[in-house]
Order: C-alpha cells, then structure tokens, then sequence
C-alpha cells in the first residue's frame, strides 16, 4: 500500500478543528451525522487508497496523449473515473434535485483530499466538474440545469473551465474570444484557449466546456466578458449526443509534473453556445467557481503533502543508516536522527495546520448558505471569503515545502525517479500558480479581504 | 543568450565581500592581481555562455545514455568537455609543478559558479576532478603526483569520488567493498558503489576513480577503511594506456534533474588499485577532498539560483499583463507587479548574500594554506571549516527556495517545461542532499565546528 488515507486525522479536523457541529445544527443536511461521516470518509480513502494511488505513478510516467485531435488518458485513468462516477463522488455536495447527496462542502472537501492525495492529476478531473457544477447551480436557467447539471452531478460528462488565453492569464480582462449570435438564441464561438484543464480526454462521452468570451460590441476590459456553455457534442432534441461541436484541443503541454491531467490547447472554430448568467457578467459568475475552485486547491496543497509525508514517514522507518541518538542501536531507522526526526514533525504539523484552514473555509461555505439568520449567512460569508485566499495560498506554498522535505527525508533516493519522492516535489509546484496565483491571493487578502466591512471578519 | 555571466557581482563579492586582497597580499600568488581576476572571470563566463549554456537543455532533454556497459556522454558534451579541458580550466587553482596556474581557490569557485549556471550537469564533471586533484595533492605519493596528477589538472582525464553503497550513505563506515593485495603492491577491488557521479562517459580516454574499501583484517567501522585509486584503463610501463581495468558501470540512475551527468551504479570486479596515503585512513583521507567538494557544492547553489533569477527576470521584463502601479500603464511587464518584484528582490539578494559566503570560505581556504604566520593560518582554517558546512547547506537550501521562486515568477509558463524553469527547479534539488545532507552540514556546525577551540572561530 502506497498511501494510506488519512481518514482519523480528516474526521479529526473536520469535527474539533473546523467545528462541522454547527453546520449538521442548522438542519439543513438532515442526513448527516458522525457516523455518515466516518463512512464517507472511510469509503473515498478506501476508493483513493485502491483505485488511484495505483495509476499515479503509471500517470506520471506515460501520461495524458494528444494525437490528431483528441485526447487520450494516462492508462487506467478512464477506467478509474468511470468507477469514480459510478460511486456517487461528484455528486457528494450538490443539490438532490439534480442527483446530487446534498451533504455538507466540507464533508466533500475532506473526501476530496484521499483524491488528491492518492493522485492529484485525476483529481483535476472531477474538481473541475465541481467548479462547472457550482457555476450552473448559482447562474444556470432551470433549463441549463435540467441539460447540463444532472449529467455532470452523476459524472456522467465531466466540466472544464475555459479562461486563459496566451495574452490574458492573471489579467482575465485582455482577453479576446467572441462569441457571436446565432439568432436562434444560440451564440458561434471562436478563439484559441490555454491551460484548459482536462479540456478534452476519453473517460466520458460528452465535456462541458464553461468559457468565457466577448459579445459583439461589448464593452473593453472586464466588464465585456460573457460566460457561456459548450459541449464538445451538440444534444439532439432529446438530449442525446448528436453531431460533434466546432472545437477541438490542438496539443497538451509538456509539464513538469501533473502528467496524467491534460493541458489543452483548445480551438473554437464556430462552436455552438448557450451563454450563461447576464451577458458582460461573465467574470463575476466565473469568480463565483473561482473562490471554490481556489479553496478546492488549497486541498490539494494538502493532499499531496500529506502524500510526500506518509512517502517520507515510511522511508524514514525503513531506511537503516548510522546509530541512533535515542537507543545506541548502530544501523538504526534514521526516524532515530533528530534531524530526520524534525523534518517529519514540521511537515505533519503543516499538513495538520493548513488541513484545519481549509476545512474551517468549508464550514464556514456551508454556513454561509445555511446557517439561520441573515446576518449568520453574511458573517460566515465574510469568513469563507477572509479564508479562501489563505486556505489557497498557504496551504499550496507548504505543499511545495513540504514536497521538498520528502525529497530531502529520502538523502540521495529521493532525487531517484522511481522512488516516488521527486514526483510529489513536480506535481505539487502547480498549485500555487493555478486559479489565481499565490500573489494574487496575497493582493486579494490584503487589498480587499482584511478591510472588507471596516475589518470585521478580520477581528473576528 | 540565455544566461549571463555575473562577472560584475562576481568582481565584487570576491573584491568587497570576501577579500580577495588578502590573499594577493600573501605573495604566494605572483602573478594574481585585480586585471588577472577579470580577465579570468571574463574568460570563464564566456565560456559558460557560449558553449555550456546552450547544452543545458538539451543535456535535460537526452541525457547520458547506459548501453552495454558504458555510458556515452549527452549530446554535446563530450566536445564542450574537451575545450574546456583545453582552455586549461581544470588546473586554475591546482600546483603548477603539475600543470596548474596557480591561482587563488576563491577565484577559482567565482569562475566555476558560471559553470555550475550555465550546465549545472557538465559542471559536476570538471567538480569531481578537482576533489579527485585535491586528495592527490594532499596524500599521493610524489610517483602517484607524477603519474595522475598532470593529467587531472590538465583535463585530460577526470575524476570520480567513489563512496556510497546501497547501505552505506551518510554513514560511510558501513561500506563492505574490500581491497585484497596482489603482492605486487597493487589491490584487488571488490565490490559495488552507487550514485558515482561522472563515474563512466566517453568524454576522456580514461576515468581515474577514487575508492574506499577495506583491507583484510582492516578493523570494523569507519577506522577500517583505506582509499584507494583505480584507473578505467591500466597504464603501461611508458605510462599510456593498456587494458581495461576489472570495473564497469551497470546502469545510470533515472533522476529527477541533471540528466546530463551519469549518476553510475559500478562494480568492481578485482579492479587493479594503488593504495593512496595511509592505511584505514580513508575516511579522514576522503574528507580532505570532502571539504572542497562541500564548497564546490555551495557554489553550485549559488549558480543554479542565478541561472533561476536571471530567467525570472527576463520573463517578468518581457511578459506583459495587468497595469503597473508604478506607471499606470496597461499592459505592463509583470516587473511592475509589486510582487514580482518582491520575489525577484529576495532571490537576487539571497543569491548575493550566499555568493559572499562561498567566496568568504573560498578566501579563508586560501589564507589557511598561505597566510604569513602559522597562527594566521591557523585561524583562516578555522574559519574555512565554520563555514563550509554554512555556505554548503545555506547556498543550496536558497538554490531550491530561489528555484521555485523563479518557477513562480513564471506562472503559468514555469511549469511548462519548455520554458526551462522547471529545469532549474529539477537540478537544484540535489545539492541539499549529496557530499553530505544539509542535516549533516547542520550537525556539523552545531555538534563540531560551533564549540572549535572553546568557540573562536564562532566568536571571531
């Protein structure tokens, strides 16, 4: 076993760090209750521990393939999402009216960590799903959602979002995609994407495409960016698949880690699409799924530390090497090196401290929908906002650090491919670049967050 | 061109940082002064930009190949090896009774940290000659100077540090490889190493391997090991080269950076051996060569991060999105983003300020063997052993910290590997870990070097 998930140390932080009392409280999640939690928790580490710590290194080694314009997954990666889907996981806090389990984000968030942790490139895949799912929850018509949100809650289609542009990465505003009506209500697509997550691949049948672009005459900058849907099959009038839609990815990148999670290039030659929410709001709504996306990162920081950690703990008891300071023993598990000693201790304290960050910002997303009062909901607001940015950014740099000290845990092992250590170290370089630099977390936190009414959620 | 030789910064910290002055005024370097170190300096960067830099990629890209037990250098490499063989870089600091220049050590390493930026890989190369150099010049015999020595310095072979066995890393005392006389004053090496850097190529017509093993009946522990020096071919009476010597590599190690230098597993198979100075002092024998190679690892930290910081700083001046605080112009080079510049101040100053260090050590190593009086001597030693251990570990912790830092100042870009960030961020993370851990270093410091002579050197 390469990874065991950490399911007590979840259950832990979710109840005496994050408090997820007070949201089975507020009696909107009647079904609930400690003992779901543990058995939510104790499925997905089984799934994480059985399923996907098994392909991460195959991920890793033969990754996502582009040939003649599509996508194929790392091996085993199509398999392993269809069982993934099949076991309810997208599903687990989206709304029962469109098959989802309706229980707490944090509950989610917790389980989502196994995944990560496990293997944080097929991870991408259904968090990017979630991302789509919140985004149609909160702007789609109830037409959009019947379409669209009961496939993706089941995962039976997955969701990609669709942002950056060569010339428009952090600054969303230059970018220059149009969409151009139809006149059936309907709008024609065209541009060129980058970094498109998981953008196109053969795990499911359809991918819904949620991208931002510019309606004709819209204002410059910001304020003319419109989000709208397409799917890479077009429905018939019954919903089933019918003709292919004009886009297409036309490479993956070649990264440093992250392998088995493809990087499209995308073209939209035409492509047909719904716009979703108002028209020139589209980066508001898109920052709707931004801030849960960020927060889903900042889990992922977590995980793959919590990975390196169990790599390094392991190795540590293994690896025999010099006396030990404790017990004289000559030829000792070099756990007995103070030094060595040190290095995990600092690492699972991270891993523990940035775990019960991103957990309370969960709780308090939940609490800021469901909690009883309006002016509840709008105080746990202000803290799911205050926290998200540092439940990404911290959480992600110590995911870096942390990867680093599993390398250096290993001495000269680690920096040998096969020994796991070094994937953990390139894969975790990613989170804190993606869904908003860490930078911009820091600019958020500052220049908007710590002042937000008059500094209260700070105080508080 | 995609690296800069710091010549400049190099100057200066050799000049108002480390004092090089006192060196020249030891009058041990006659033909040493401020004209010769630029003119060195000069040489040297352009050498790294022209030839060296433009391998590294392409070194990461293919790197050395193992076949049928012999290992062919990276494209490229071989050629540049040989001109800097023949630009006489090998023997800048070594005695000039054996071909060297005989020049300072602290000039040398400023001349080397633009190797170790511009191919961090091929840099290992020519850094194992000058350990190999040292422990020679240290405990040869005048027949071993005579026989091995000019060719090292002259580059016309190299050297291999050969120590670590699949149980015995950090703690060398473990090792099991045995060295049996043949009655004719040779040994007979037995046994297999790992992780021997530059430990077979087609670079150099022979390879001179530095080897500790045991003699028979040699106590057990870390007393009982003796070192030993085999050559990848004998040599004939007239001294060219014979047969093949009974050592082979078996395979190369699959790393997580610098492809480009063959980390070999060997096997000694009754290998031909001449001992090299004393019996059972191998291990205070090998850290006579250890103590250079710690520095030398220093300033590859110190030349990875510049590499790093240099990329960094030509994307941030060239890559435009968002509008500068500064000037309020769109579409600004992400220079102007407060902290952009934020990350590449720290990593310039964290690079200068480790430069200082290794170039102190450098200096202090200089005066140890030329000060004027014996208690001057005695002194600078004790400073050049407090701080090797702190410019080893410092420099190389800050190559990995400012690494990743430039991967960040890339975004998006750095993780994709063509843009070479991640290459930097690959390579630096082994010299933390080889000629001793950081924790070792550490170890070092506090349990030894701290408390020298009731605390001097520290206090001084």
């Amino acid at each position: 076993m390469t990874f065991r998930a950490p399911v007590r140390d979840l259950a832990f932080a979710l109840e005496a760090i994050a408090g997820i009392d007070d949201v089975a409280a507020t009696g909107a999640f009647p079904d609930y209750d400690a003992d779901l939690m543990s058995a939510v928790l104790d499925a997905a580490g089984q799934f994480s521990e059985q399923v996907l710590a098994p392909l991460n290194r195959v991920g890793d080694q033969k990754g996502s393939v582009y040939a003649e314009g599509s996508v194929t997954a790392a091996p085993g990666f199509a398999d392993a999402y269809r069982q993934f889907a099949a076991g309810g996981w997208t599903g687990l806090s989206a709304d029962p009216a469109h098959g989802g389990q309706g229980l707490p984000k944090a509950l989610e968030l917790a389980a989502f960590e196994t995944v990560h942790a496990a293997n944080m490139a097929f991870g991408l895949c259904p968090m990017l799903s979630l991302a789509a799912i919140e985004a149609l929850q909160e702007h789609g018509t109830d037409a959009q959602k019947d379409t669209w949100l009961s496939k993706l809650v089941s995962g039976e289609w997955t969701g990609a979002m669709v942002l950056t542009e060569p010339q428009a990465g952090t600054d969303l505003g230059s970018l220059t995609a149009t969409a151009t009506p139809n006149g059936d209500g309907t709008y024609a697509l065209n541009g060129q994407k980058i970094f498109i997550t998981w953008g196109d691949h053969d795990a499911t049948d359809n991918i819904v495409h949620l991208v931002l672009a510019r309606l004709p005459d819209a204002p410059a900058g910001p304020k003319g960016i419109s989000l709208f849907l397409a799917s890479k099959y077009l429905l018939k009038d019954d919903g089933s698949l019918g003709e292919r839609n004009a886009f297409r990815p036309v490479g993956v990148e070649h990264k440093l880690g992250i392998h088995a999670s493809p990087t499209c290039v995308m073209s939209y030659e035409g492509a047909t699409a719904e716009l979703v929410g108002e028209p020139n709001q589209g980066l508001s709504h898109m920052f709707t799924m931004m801030n849960a996306a960020r927060l889903a990162v900042g889990v992922e920081g977590v995980g793959i530390a919590e990975r390196a950690y169990q790599a390094a703990l392991a190795y540590a008891l293994d690896r025999r090497q010099g006396r030990s300071v404790w017990t004289g023993e000559h030829n000792a598990p070099i756990f007995d090196h103070p030094d060595v000693r040190r290095m995990l201790s600092v690492m699972k304290a991270r891993i523990e401290a940035a775990r019960g960050i991103c957990l309370s910002t969960g709780v308090a997303a939940d609490l800021a929908r469901h909690a009883e009062t309006e002016e509840d909901r709008r105080k746990w607001k202000a803290r799911e906002d205050l926290f998200t940015p540092i439940a990404k950014a911290w959480s992600t740099d110590m995911g870096v650090e942390v990867a680093s000290m599993g390398v250096q845990v290993h001495g000269g092992m680690g920096f040998i491919e096969e020994t796991g250590a070094a994937q953990h170290y390139r894969d975790a370089r990613i989170a804190p670049i993606y869904e908003g630099t860490n930078g911009v977390q820091a600019m958020d936190l500052v220049g908007r967050k710590l002042s937000m009414d008059g500094g209260e959620a700070a105080r508080a």
